[in-house]
Parts: structure tokens; sequence; C-alpha cells
């Protein structure tokens, strides 16, 4: 008998790009398939997804993908990776609805194996089976996978939290992973966004008394909301409050119109007749009898919330008969942007309430640690997380009494082999971030990278020369033209000053016979890398361009 | 007898470079003359500084800079302000040892009157007077001033807290605030950083506790805290508790130094005799027996704890031996970088401690209404603030039975008047923002910042020609050349196709007798621009440079 290979190829080390290898003999199943956001130093890039590099030289190995839910940073990798590892995908029903979606706006012509699956059926695909148990999340239709195998069985919760009072559906099925923990848990993978926080993440359903609460206390005022497009159970209860308190509601943002239209269709959504209305018809209601759910909870500049702060939303202007209710907690890294959008509301008379407003969709430490005494795991596996996170599962599971040799921390690209008797690292595959830049997708490198970000920093200085390729004699310049660099009306001296400079140098280097156009280049760039050094104390890139007649 | 004028000239609509212009007839005096630090759009900028235009306009009125304590924020402009306005310097002692440190750091060879003052002393500059008030704040010497001028006294509080056991020196002045009060106050500049903030700041002595404890804990292991340079009543905690536990202290971070340095030399900071040691020296002494204080609290890629971080520190190694402290909050916008550094020191195996180790510098919500209701303003001015924080001041005073007419939320440039009778926003005056990037200073403005952003997002694409200028023939070119744009060996074929794109355009055009350069230029920009973005959904820059021979 084997033993199971667990490979994360993202999702360790960062919050996002979740996918996850799980590999017994010759079947590779795949949990999730997630991008995540760049970091401020990937400039212009738009997005990031896994290097599967594994995947494809695996491919006639592997079974399918299984994902958990249906957000970006599960999904949202799967338009890309889908085109060279073309094998079917398993989700519940929003899941899925979302991903065709997703599926449709990249007009992928590839035929891929959809297949829709209910909470407690098994999956078989050869000798490992896959359970889909129902959890609560911030999106309806979270998963948590059973991964069976013949080494044992393999519990991984994706993002998950328990809710006993969901708005929508059942709680998370504990019942079921009661049953796993009794008959025996070969290995737990679980959501550490939150093994920071201890205690309980509050439940989705509270919010609904605070919309109540706020609608009532501004009953004679427009109110916006602002919170997360996939947040299929906050829109239901914004429209919940809504529709009591006798208000239309204008859904603004293209993801929040997708997210709900899909949702509506597959009855995760419900909204009573006559409810939504058009931004257009909005200005026919009074501002008392209109609702506004917008996305832009994170201050992103192009969202509808920041187009109205900043006023160029085409139809909707803020004014100081609005409330605006951000339902939604800055995401580590957005602060500034978020309080940069509030700023702008306020400025623009509306009121701004932003505290209370939001619960998050990721178990706590008491959360965690239920799930762990369930389960009761031979092996802890901490993911979803940086490994400040990791870290803080790895203390909850030593809390509960579990040794270090049986808690694995993982990078990406490790393989982790195990069955009852042992486990084990051993080894790595490749793994890494692909950029995504417009339509390219891995065209930007490292070396690009480093290009913008001298570029941003302190802008380009170009010299162009032109040389008599029979004389070697220079028929023009060198001229110095400049980018990003100083402003070139007042730094007209600077580069005169260059200009001399570089034809000095260039004289010089042909006195002494030089005219390797290397050599050239790079005495350009030495003498006014330093000349600008001295001058400026900025390091702009310097390229040298010859053009031979 | 005459109004009085107040004209911020920054500090308002965000944290940082705070200065303001208070101008009675023919006199004027400035509080304050900080810089603020870019935010993410200033790309390559190094620090902010205020437009003082309106100060060189009226530079014979100005009877000196009155500085309220000795942070970047109300100090830093000074070295680049003082080159225009130079006139006398008023400050308590710490305030102006790091002025003068400041000053030499800057090699400045002018000649600026410095005058240190005591609290309580009243500085006659002709027909208005300062006096410099004792506060608290998270350094030293920390002073509000009253300004008594003819149409009433104001007082501006700098920032500050209540502090009743305070670390060095006496608690806040409260009593003089009480005194003025009495006589009449005409207006209340007061800090608005923590307007938003319910209760009380926690003492800064509460922190030695916290020390203490965390020291009696990790007995066995060496500790590092990371702090504010400037944060001297937390050192001095850090060293008394180093010293009770009979440990070795290296000081790592060239600000840090610099202002413990200084702080010596005022008799601000005592430090135990043979407490001090070098990294260097560190090494001879066992773990368990030394503290390194560092910078770098905030992330700071440069700063010494970052270094250490990331394994590029040439003296300190981290350890799985080591505990690191931040005793320091992440300001708004640095969350992700101290995030990287926290998992970097984790990754090293180091304990990292992060919370309940900082307490703030700035007053919060009831010690805002104590100082309202020891001075009685007639007229509330909020300042240190984002906008959000000084609607949050305003409700505060608003709370306190002050009215709407009686409180003005400014902006910078504003120009109020008041006097008992009246106070009202009568004009505004140049202000702004100028950028200081190496030794460039207002070289880089919005169309500099541009291009760079530009740059960054997308690259530069060059196109160069080479044009006989008799025969108008095009000799050599167009070539292509890019820099930030696609890994070009990977992407041959489509800058091939955009030459042979750019040169049927030329060719096109001369065989219409078109000739002018604009023109040419303009077609080439046009033609390659719609071609990439089609084919990458990029807007590089296109840059075409033209050599005649």
């Amino acid at each position: 008998m084997g033993k199971i290979k667990i490979i994360p190829l993202g999702g360790l080390e960062q919050i996002g790009m979740n996918i996850t290898v799980f590999e017994y003999e010759d079947e590779i199943i795949i949990v999730d398939c997630g991008l995540s956001f760049p970091t401020e130093d990937m400039l212009g890039i738009d997005l990031v997804i896994p290097d599967v590099t594994y995947l494809k030289e695996n491919i006639s190995k592997i079974k399918g993908f299984f994902i958990t839910h249906g957000h970006e940073d599960h999904i949202g990798a799967l338009p890309y990776i889908i085109k060279e590892v073309n094998v079917p995908i398993f989700a519940t029903s929003l899941t899925m609805g979302l991903i065709e979606h997703k599926l449709k706006e990249h007009k992928l012509d590839v035929n891929t194996d959809r297949i829709i699956v209910d909470f407690g059926c098994l999956v078989n695909v050869g000798k490992m089976q896959v359970e889909f148990i129902k959890t609560n999340h911030s999106i309806v239709d979270a998963a948590a996978l059973a991964i069976y195998s013949p080494a044992g069985v393999i519990v991984h919760t994706g993002d998950f939290k328990v809710d006993y009072t969901p708005v929508f559906g059942d709680a998370i099925d504990l019942q079921r992973f009661a049953e796993l923990g009794r008959k025996g848990v070969l290995a737990l993978l679980c959501d550490s966004t939150n093994a920071e926080r201890p205690g309980f993440t509050a439940s989705e359903k509270t919010l609904g008394r605070t919309f109540d609460s706020i609608f009532h206390e501004h009953e004679n005022r427009r109110i916006l909301v602002a919170t997360f497009a996939s947040n299929v159970d906050r829109v239901q209860q914004i429209i919940n409050t809504a529709s009591a308190y006798g208000r239309k509601v204008v859904v603004e943002g293209r993801s929040m119109v997708n997210i709900i239209q899909t949702a509506v269709e597959l009855n995760r959504l419900s909204i009573p007749e006559n409810t939504l209305i058009d931004a257009d018809e909005s200005s026919s209601y009074p501002d008392e009898k209109t609702v506004i759910i917008t996305t832009g909870s994170q201050g992103e500049s192009m969202a509808a919330l920041s187009r109205m702060a900043n006023g160029t939303h085409r139809k909707i202007k803020i004014t100081p008969m609005d409330t605006v209710i951000f339902s939604s907690h800055p995401i580590p890294g957005n602060e500034k942007a978020v309080t940069r959008v509030i700023n702008e509301l306020l400025l623009k008379g509306a009121e701004v309430i932003f505290q209370d407003t939001h619960v998050s969709g990721h178990a706590c430490r008491e959360e965690i640690k239920l799930l762990y005494t369930l389960t009761q795991p031979r092996y802890s596996v901490p993911v979803h997380g940086e490994y400040k996170h990791l870290l803080a599962q790895e203390s909850i599971a030593k809390e509960l009494g579990m040794t270090s040799d049986r808690i694995f921390i993982l990078r990406s690209g490790n393989v982790l082999e195990m069955d009852e008797e042992s486990a084990e690292i051993t080894g790595d595959v490749p793994c890494g971030a692909i950029y995504v830049d417009g339509l390219g997708v891995g065209d930007v490198g490292s070396i690009v990278m480093r290009e913008r970000q001298n570029l941003a920093e302190d802008g380009i200085v170009i010299v162009t020369l032109v040389i008599d390729n029979y004389t070697g004699e220079y028929l023009a310049g060198p001229t110095i033209t400049s980018r990003g660099f100083v402003y070139t009306k007042e730094a007209v001296d600077l580069l005169d000053e260059a200009t001399i400079l570089a034809t000095e140098k260039l004289e010089k280097l042909k006195g002494q016979g030089v005219s390797d156009w290397g050599r050239l280049k790079g005495a350009l760039k030495d003498v006014l890398g330093d000349f600008f050094r001295k001058k400026t104390k900025r390091n702009p890139m310097i390229v040298s361009i010859f053009e031979e007649v």
C-alpha cells in the first residue's frame, strides 16, 4: 500500500493562489486553482497565477480539479490553467456557476467537463474518492473536501467558519467531520487565515440586525452599502432590510451585477419582485426610498464606489443626504486606499459608517480547535495563510496536544508523503508565481519587473548616436532624451552638461581606437551614471541606442 | 484693533507636513515646518515638503519658526525651507538639538538664529507673544503654544497626549491650560490624530511593566526591540529594563544612534555606565545578556531590522534564540511591509511579539474633551489629520456644546480671520506639496510623475530613425527598443511586427509628402499604441527619437 503525496503549488507564504496536489500512485487530484493579487512591487501586473509545470508534466495522471468555493483566490487561475491542463472540474452549484461565468468571460474555446457535485456525494476517480462537505464561509456553497485514498483520509477545510445560524442553507456539517474523525483522519489541512484571532467569528446573521438598526436610524437618507461582490449572503441581508423598509435596490459594479445574476439563477439569492431597479431609474424615487449596493469596499480605484467618491461615476452623485456603509474590512495593504475613499465621501458631505458592519468568513482559534477536536487528525498541515498564520495554527495544534513531529508547515513545492506509519517531506517540485499583465501571461518576468522598478524610481535617459559604418565617424549625436527623470525644461543645463560629457567620452575612446559598441555603451553608462548620481542622487536607467548608416 | 489670520500651509487633509501661519497686521509667526512621506503613487520620491510661496512673498513680516516638537512631520522641512526663509527658530531643548543635528546633516551654510525656550517663558516678537507650554507626546520636550495677539489668545496643542505619569519630566501643564481658559482663549487648534478613538491613551509608563514582564519570561534568549528612533522615553524604558536584567544594550540604525546621542547630551536620556556596547562587541556576551534596540519597526526596507530579517545585516544574524518585540503600531500604509518583516523573522525561527507593546502618543477623545473643557475656546480649529480625523474632532466639539459656526474645518491655504466678534474664511493663499527626489527639490513635478507612472505600469518603447537632412531619405531605422514592456527575447515576433508596421506607416506618410517631425512622431505613436494595445492590452510609453545627418 503506497503513500499519499500532498504538494501545495501555492497558497502558503501568502494569502491567495491556493492550489494543492494530492497524488496517490498514478492518480492526481487538484484542490482549487486560485490567483493572487499583485503586491505593490509587482508594477503593472494585473494578477498572479501559479506555475503548474508539475501538472503539465504529469497531466496523464490528473483526474480533475476539485474546487472548494467560488472566490478568486480559489478559482481565478482556472481560465489560464485549463488551457494547458484541461481536466474535469468538480464543484458545488454556485461555485460552478461562477466558474462558468469566468470561462465565458475569457471566451475559452476549450471544452472542459464540468461536474456539479452535491454535498455528501462521493466522486470516484479511481483509487481515490472525494466527498464535498458543507461548510460556512463568506460565499454560499462553500465546501470542505474529504479525500479518501488507500493511504488514509485527508480532510481539506477550504476557507471556512462555523456559522450556527447561516443566512442561506445549513450550518457547517459538523456531524460529518465527527464521523470522519471517529473513523480516522490521516491529515487535516485547515484554513489558517484567522488563526491569530482568539474566540469565535460572529455569525453572518448578526449583520442583518445591524443593517436593520442602521436603516431605522437613517430613514430620511439614501443609503449606499459597499461590500464584496461575492458575499451573496451579505447582499441577501441588505436586500432583506431594504425590502422591509420599502426601499428599491440599485446594484452597481460589474462583478456585483454578475454574481447577483448567477446567484439568483441558481436560487442562492432571493430578491422580492419589484425591488431591483436600474441606476437610471433611481432618480424617479426619493433618496430615502433607495439603497445602492456597490463594489469598491477595498478602495479599488476603478470600482463603482471610488468613482462615486471622486465624482467620476456617470450615474450616481454623492450628496450630504447619503449614508455610506462599508460592510467590509480593508484587506491588509488596502488600508490607505480605503481611507482615501472615506475622506472623499466625507468631503462630499456624506456620512460614512465603517465600524461593526462586517464579520469575517474565516474561523478564529476556537473554531479551528473545534475542527481539530472533531476530526482528530494524525497529521496537521496548516494551509491558507502567510507564514505567521501557519505558525499560529501550529500553536493551536500544539495546545490541543499534537506534537511537533505531527505538524507540517509546508512551503509551496514541498512534497509531503504520508501514511498511517509516517510522514515526511521527501522532495520538491517546481512551483512559483506567473505574472499576468494585460493579455500577456508570463511574458513579464524578473528582468522586465526590475526594469519597471528602475523606471518607476528614477526614469530613463536615452543616448542616441549615429555612426558612419565605413569611417566610424559620429554623424549625429550623442543626443540625450529623458523621461520620468527631471522636468527637462528646468533641467536643460543638466542634460546639456551630460551631452558634453558623453561627447568628450566618445571622442576620447575614439582617440584610443575603441570602436566596440559594447565598450562604448558601457562607458556611456558609467560616465553618465556617475554624473547623474553626483548631481541628483538618482539612478535613471541609461539606454544607449546606436544607428549605423 | 485688527484680526488675527490663521493660515495652514499643510497638515490638513493628511497626516504630516504640519506648518501653520499666524499673521497679525505686519507680523507673522510660523508654527512647525514638517515634511510628509510620499504616498505610493509618488514614485521615486523621497519626501514631500510644503510650498512656502506665501512665506517668501511675506518674508519681511516673519518673526520666526516656533516648533512644537522634534518629529519629522514638524521639523523635517526646515533644512529645505530655511534656505529661502531664513528666520529665527524657537524651540525647546531636545527639539532644538534634533533640529541642529538635521541642519548639520544637510551641511547648511546659512546662519540661522536658534533660540532655546523653556516652558513657561514668553517669547516677545512685537505685537504677538508666544508661550511654550509643557505637554506629553511620544517624544520628550513636546510643547503646546499659546499665541498672544491683540485679537486674542490662540492655543495650538501640537501633537499631544495627557500622561499623568510620564517617563521623563512633568505631566502636561493642565493648570496652565486652565488659567488660559479662565482668562479667555480665542481659538484652540487641537491635535486630531486619535479623535476617532474613544477613551484615554495609556501612559507611556505602562510599557515599562510590559518590558519587565517580557524580559522576565525570556531570560534565556536574546531580545531585540524595534521602535521609533525618536521615542526617547520608549528607549529609556527599554534601557531601564535591560539594565535591571543585567543585559548590555546594542543600538542599531543611524537615526536611532543619532537621537540617542543627542538625547544623552541634553540629559533627556540617562544610560547607566557600561550598558551600551557596539554590535561588534555583542558576540563576546551571551545572547541572554544582550538587548538590541533597532530602527525598522515600520518595515522600512533599508532599516536595520529589515536587513536583519532578510539576512543582509552585516553584524547581526537572527536565530531561533531571538525574541523580537515590535514596540510600535504600523502607520497606515505600512501594514504589509511590517508583516513581511515579521514573516521573515519567523522563518528564521525567531519569536515575534507585536501586540500590546506600544502606546500612542496622541490624545483620544476623552483627552481632547479635557483640553476643550480647560481652555473653553471661542473657536475650534481641528488640526493634524486627514479630513475624517478633523470631522471626528468636530463631533467632539459639538458634543461639548459648540455650535457649527464656531468650528472651522480648514483646508490648506485657507485664510481664517478672527477676533472676539467673528471668524470667517476670507480667502486662500498658494500652497501645495513639493517633491524631494535625491538632491532635487521641486524638479519632479506632475509631468515627470505621470511619466514615471506610465513607465512603471507598462514600460517604454523607443523608436529611433535616422533621416538624411538633404533628401529626407530614411538612412537607418525605424529601430524599436523596449524596456520594462515585454521580455524581448521572448517577444521578438511582437517587436518585429511593430517594426514592420512603423516602417510601412513612415513609407506611406513619405509617399504623401509628410515630412513634419511632429506629424511623423504622432503617427508612430498612434499606430504602435494601437498595435500594442490590441496585442498585449498594455500602454507602454512610446518615444520617437529622430536623428538628422
